[in-house]
């Protein structure tokens, strides 16, 4: 997979580059950015932090507003920032031509629901997983009956299971989750029962599986504001990990 | 002068408060954001710092990307972001019904110049200014010369000189100007002498003005990439003075 740099940046004394290359999967021009901690512009080989954005939001809001690259730049690990629009998984982390050495990975609502899944799906794969406000139950919230009702029909509700973190954790093998998942208590799509993380801790309780921080942030929305609050929490859990 | 609150979201443990007057200056709704570090949020009296944004941005921008709430909670600071469009000068700040006890003001770009000219003029009324990628010396560029032209006409070149902080600063009568500006070495307003930092800092030396720190930042452009990497720098610097 071939990238285009479409601009350089400098930023908290690393490099932020825009990059796009052609999606084999879109077969569309994708969009990905990039932040390269101070050490990584000089050549060390660092480790990878994956975000995937909500919704709507491209790999600039998250970018511009998130403010993950201070503590990236502290932590001294690389961010990637992928489109998730029109179908996702166009994750540069995936192949072989990236130096990086270790890869966690986190997500906003629908692409903190993407984090949890891929997670749950490729045991060993990522070091640690988090979210922000994920839709953590899918087959059970009106977003994601709508969404898989679309992609998958309406009539095959087991087929759902293998897309939803809720079910998919009920056959999680491993032991410790490693998962930081942070919900704020003033969060629209948290009151109209979109989110359902009582439902993904209810699950995780019954399976018997460790290692799940899941919290509830009085006040917060579904904002940048609150990501933005909380990303140093975030990128200290995925630190945590890549660097054990 | 009222103000009605449009919306109230969490933020670094405080509150961001998005307020609409209606200005007697420009005879329309105004816009402007204030940020509430947590000890505000429960009645103390804290200082403040405005930001004064530059050409084409609304208070959502830095409030957005910018970035200096993480800083000012922690600092016990209020961040005001007034609107600076269609004519500037709305600052709360300069009412007497905002319960803040010291005031300190920063700026970028245009707003950069915004605030070096505010501190200039009303020696005493700022604790200290700051200012990214500011207008330095408008008389002296396609910029200023352009907007002096049109609003104060081509000829008079002696009223322009009121309103450049390049020729303020030259009857500067305080000993330290408390001041600290950055600039990017990759601003591209800066290569095309937009900025003119330089004819600044030559008339402070000149003046035998104390007090100013110049930072020239290798790499960084004029976006709030750039900001949000030294926006603590400078909370750091009004907290200096505001809490002196």
């Amino acid at each position: 997979m071939a990238f285009e740099t479409k601009a350089t940046i400098a930023n908290f004394g690393g490099k932020l580059l825009k990059l796009q290359h052609q999606s084999s999967s879109t077969g569309t021009p994708m969009d990905v950015n990039l932040f390269l901690p101070p050490a990584a512009v000089y050549g060390s080989k660092v480790p990878v932090l994956i975000y995937l954005s909500g919704l709507t939001c491209t790999p600039q809001n998250c970018t511009e507003k998130g403010f993950f690259q201070a503590h990236a730049a502290r932590k001294n690990i690389a961010l990637v920032w992928p489109d998730t629009s029109p179908r996702g998984a166009n994750l540069p982390g995936e192949t072989d031509s990236w130096d990086f050495g270790r890869v966690s990975i986190t997500g906003h609502s629908m692409g903190g629901h993407g984090a949890l899944t891929l997670y749950l799906k490729n045991p060993g794969k990522y070091r640690s997983v988090s979210a922000f406000a994920p839709i953590a139950n899918p087959s059970q919230c009106p977003w994601g009956e709508k969404a898989f009702s679309g992609y998958l029909g309406a009539e095959d509700r087991e087929a759902w299971k293998k897309h939803d973190a809720t079910e998919l954790v009920k056959g999680w093998a491993g032991k410790d989750i490693k998962a930081l998942i942070d919900v704020g208590i003033g969060d629209n799509f948290y009151k109209q029962g979109q989110l359902l993380p009582e439902n993904f801790d209810k699950a995780v309780k019954e399976a018997g599986v460790k290692g799940l921080e899941l919290r509830y942030q009085p006040d917060y929305d579904h904002s940048y504001f609150f990501m933005s609050t909380f990303a140093g929490d975030h990128v200290e859990h995925a630190a945590k990990y890549l660097f054990a």
